[in-house]
C-alpha cells in the first residue's frame, strides 16, 4: 500500500504560506503506518490539477488532498477526483442541513448560493462532518484506489482527521498501531542517533524513528499488534532500554506534554517556585514558563532587567561586578540569580545575560556568548556558552539552554 | 517559461522536518517574475527520483532541486538529473580544493573518501560555491531546460540562492524586477483586500500580492522594467496609493524591518522609554521588544507580574482594586500600565492581563478575554479584547494587538 499527499492553493505556489498541512498528514500516516512516497503542491488550475489527479492515482494506493473544496468556482478538487474516478456528484442531505445550521450562528452572514456546491459529494462516498467550516470532507474507494478530500485550512483539517480520517483507517486495518512518544533534552540529535544506531538497524516491531526540534529530540515508538494491550506489551522492552540509555535526559513519554509543562510539573509536584532575570532573552524564558498552563503554582513573577540599572535596581547586583567584570560575566549572572531569588521570595531562580547580537561582540566577549546562572535554594550553577548564529537564533538557544539546567538543578538537588 | 520545486529526502515524507525551502524558493522565484507551477518532496529512493525527473522536466522548463547533494549514498540527486539530461559528471578542481579547505576549519575532523563524491559536476555546468558547508551548487542547462540543484539545508541552501542563483536568473533576464514590501498592522487581511480589489483586479505592471501573518498584512509591490530607475519610477503612483488608502496602519516600507523594529525605532527617534508588565502574555511582549536589535535605546526593563502580589509589588496595584475588579479588569490593566511606568521610570507603559485559558474562564470573564492598557505619559487606554483560540494563541494575538496599541498610542501622543 503507497499514498501520497496532494496539497491543491496557490498560495502555496506562491510560499504565501508554509504548507503545514502536508508535515501534519505526513507525521500522522507514519503513526498509522501507511507510507507517503510524494507530497505536492499545485495551484487552483483546472488542467494541472486533472492531469496531477492522474498521475497519483497512477503511482499511489491512497491520495490524500487538501483545499480547494470550498464554495468558489476556484475550488475544484472535489468535481476534478469524481471525474477522474467516474463517479457522479450527488446532493449530500445532511451536508445541506450542516451548511445551513453553520451560517445560523453568524446572524449577520448570509447564504449564497454558491455554498450549495459543497453538499455536492460524489456517489457512494463516506461524507466527514467538518466541525469548524462549512465543506464536508470526502473518502471515496474505487478500483482498489482510495481518495481522501479533506478541506485546506489547518483548523479544520486537523480536527476532521483527528475525529474522521484516523478512525476510518484504523477500522480498515485488522491491526491496531501505538507508538508511544518518547521526548529528550539537553542531548543532540545525532549522539541520540549514535546512542540507538543497533535498535534502528535492527528494528522489525516496534520501530523507532527520531524527531528534533531545537534544544529537543522526540523518538517515537510505534508497534503494529492485534490490539492495543498487545501492541503496548510489545513496545514495553524498547522504552525500558531507552530508559536505561538516556535516564534523566528523558523529560517525558507523554505525547501531548511539552518540556516547560515538563518543568511546571516538576516545580509543582516538589512545591517549588521559580523566577526568572532575563537579559538578552528578553522575557522569552517567563514566556514559556507560562506557556504550560499550570504556572501559576510555581511561577509568581518574573524580571526583565535589559539596562545595568534594572539589574541593580531590580534583583541587587552590585555596581562595582558590573564595573569590574562587565554585565556579561560569571559573577554577574550569578548576582542576578540570586538576587532574583531573593527578591521574588522563590526557591529557584534561572538568569541569562549575554550578547545576542549582532553588535556588541568583542574577540573577549564574542556575539554570542550568554552566560545562564541557576540558583537552586543553596548554591548557583553557571554556564558559559557560545551559541552560533543570528540575534534570534541565540536567544532561542538560551532560551532552551536555560530551561534545561533549570531542569537539572531540580533533579540534582530535589530529585526527579 | 515555467517552473517547479523538487524537493528530495525522507525526512520531509515522514513529516519530520517543515519543507521551509520549498516556501523560500516559491517566495524568491515569484519575486523573479518565474511562476512555479508545483513543489514536489520526494524520498532518498533512485527509482522514484529518476521517474521524479523524467516527469518534471516534461513538464516544466526550469526544475530547482533541494537536498540529496550530500556525500552519502542516499543523495542521488546530482547523480540522477546528470542522466536524466545525458551528461557525464567530471570532477571539478576548484570544489575539490574548497572541500578540503573546509575540512581544515575543523581540526579534529578527517575527510572520509565519499567526501569527494561532491567535487563530481556534470559536464559543463555552473558550479555554485557553498559557504556554509561541502556540497556546491550547480545549474545545468541543456535541450532547453534548466536544472538548479541546492543543497537540502536551508543555513546552506539560503545563502546560496542568494548569492548565486538570483544573480544568474536575473543576468539571464534583460529586465529587472524589482519589488517593494509595504507592511501594514492593526488591520485584517480581508478588509485589506477589499480595500485594493480594484487594484488587484487591474494590475499589470506593476503587480501587487498580499501575505497574511498574525497581526499584520503585507503588501509586495512588483514591478518589471530595463532597469532599477525605471522599476521605481513604475512603482511609486502604487506605493502613493496605497499610503494614500491605508496611512498610519503602514508601518514600514524596509522588507527587512520587522514589526518591532519600526516600534523601536519610532521609541528611540523621539527619545522615548517603554516598559512592559505582563501577566497572562508572561514576558513575550518584552521578548518581541527585544527581538530588535536597537531595543536597549527605549526598553530598560520589564515586569512579568503573573501572581496578584506580584501585581501589588512591582507595580503597585491596589490590594482593593484586586479585590473588587479582580485582576483580569480594565481597572487593573490601567494600575499595571500606570504603575509599571512610575516603577521603571519609563514614559510609556504596556500592561496587559487576561484569561489564556484553557482553565480560569467564567460567563462573566470568558477564557480569551484580556485587557491590554496603553499609559503614554499622561493618559491610559484600555484595550478589552476577546481573543479566540487555545492557550497558545490567545497569548500570540495578546502580543501583537499591545504592540499595536503601543503603536497606535506613540503616534496619536507623539506624532509618526
Amino acid at each position: 500500500m503507497t499514498a501520497e499527499i496532494v496539497c491543491v492553493g496557490t498560495e502555496i505556489l506562491l510560499g504565501n504560506i508554509v504548507n503545514t498541512n502536508a508535515v501534519y498528514i505526513s507525521q500522522k500516516c507514519a503513526g498509522l503506518g501507511i507510507p507517503i512516497y510524494y507530497q505536492t503542491a499545485i495551484g487552483d488550475n483546472e488542467k494541472r490539477l486533472e492531469q496531477m489527479v492522474k498521475t497519483a492515482f497512477e503511482r499511489s494506493d491512497i491520495v490524500i488532498f487538501s483545499g480547494g473544496l470550498g464554495p468558489t468556482e476556484d475550488d475544484l478538487t472535489k468535481e476534478t477526483v469524481a471525474k477522474a474516478l467516474g463517479t457522479p456528484l450527488v446532493e449530500d442531505e445532511h451536508s445541506k442541513e450542516r451548511i445551513k445550521g453553520y451560517f445560523k450562528t453568524f446572524k449577520t452572514k448570509v447564504i449564497t448560493e454558491n455554498n450549495w456546491k459543497q453538499a455536492m459529494v460524489p456517489e457512494g462516498s463516506f461524507v466527514m462532518d467538518n466541525n469548524n467550516g462549512t465543506a464536508p470532507g470526502i473518502i471515496i474507494e474505487k478500483n482498489g484506489k482510495t481518495a481522501v478530500l479533506l478541506p485546506g485550512p489547518p483548523n479544520e483539517l486537523v480536527p476532521m482527521f483527528e475525529e474522521s480520517v484516523i478512525p476510518y483507517f484504523k477500522e480498515k486495518n485488522s491491526e491496531t498501531i501505538y507508538s508511544v512518544m518518547v521526548k529528550l533534552c539537553g542531548v543532540g540529535e545525532s549522539s541520540v542517533e549514535n546512542a540507538i544506531l543497533d535498535m534502528i538497524d535492527s528494528q522489525t516491531n516496534p520501530t523507532i524513528a527520531t524527531y528534533a526540534k531545537t534544544g529537543e529530540v522526540h523518538l517515537r515508538v510505534t508497534a503494529l499488534a492485534k490490539d492495543e494491550a498487545e501492541a503496548k506489551r510489545i513496545i514495553k522492552p524498547m522504552l525500558d532500554e531507552l530508559e536505561k540509555r538516556f535516564g534523566d535526559s528523558i523529560f517525558t513519554m507523554d505525547e501531548n506534554e511539552s518540556f516547560e509543562d515538563s518543568i511546571v510539573k516538576m516545580l509543582t509536584s516538589k512545591n517549588l517556585t521559580v523566577t526568572t532575570v532575563e537579559s538578552c532573552s528578553g522575557g522569552l524564558i517567563a514566556g514559556r514558563i507560562v506557556n504550560s498552563n499550570g504556572a501559576s503554582n510555581c511561577f509568581k513573577e518574573g524580571y526583565v532587567t535589559y539596562s545595568n540599572e534594572a539589574k541593580m535596581k531590580l534583583v541587587g547586583v552590585k555596581e562595582e561586578v558590573l564595573k569590574e567584570f562587565g554585565a556579561v560575566s560569571h559573577e554577574t549572572a550569578v548576582m542576578m540569580a540570586e538576587g532574583g531569588a531573593k527578591a521574588a521570595g522563590s526557591d529557584m531562580a534561572v538568569a541569562v545575560t549575554g550578547i545576542a547580537g549582532p553588535n556588541g561582540g568583542s574577540e573577549e566577549k564574542p556575539v554570542g556568548l550568554v552566560y545562564i546562572a541557576c540558583f537552586d535554594g543553596s548554591k548557583t550553577t553557571v554556564d558559559r556558552c557560545i551559541f552560533k548564529g543570528n540575534r534570534e537564533k541565540v536567544r532561542t538557544q538560551t532560551v532552551v539552554r536555560a530551561l534545561t539546567m533549570l531542569r537539572e538543578c531540580i533533579i540534582y538537588k530535589y530529585g526527579k
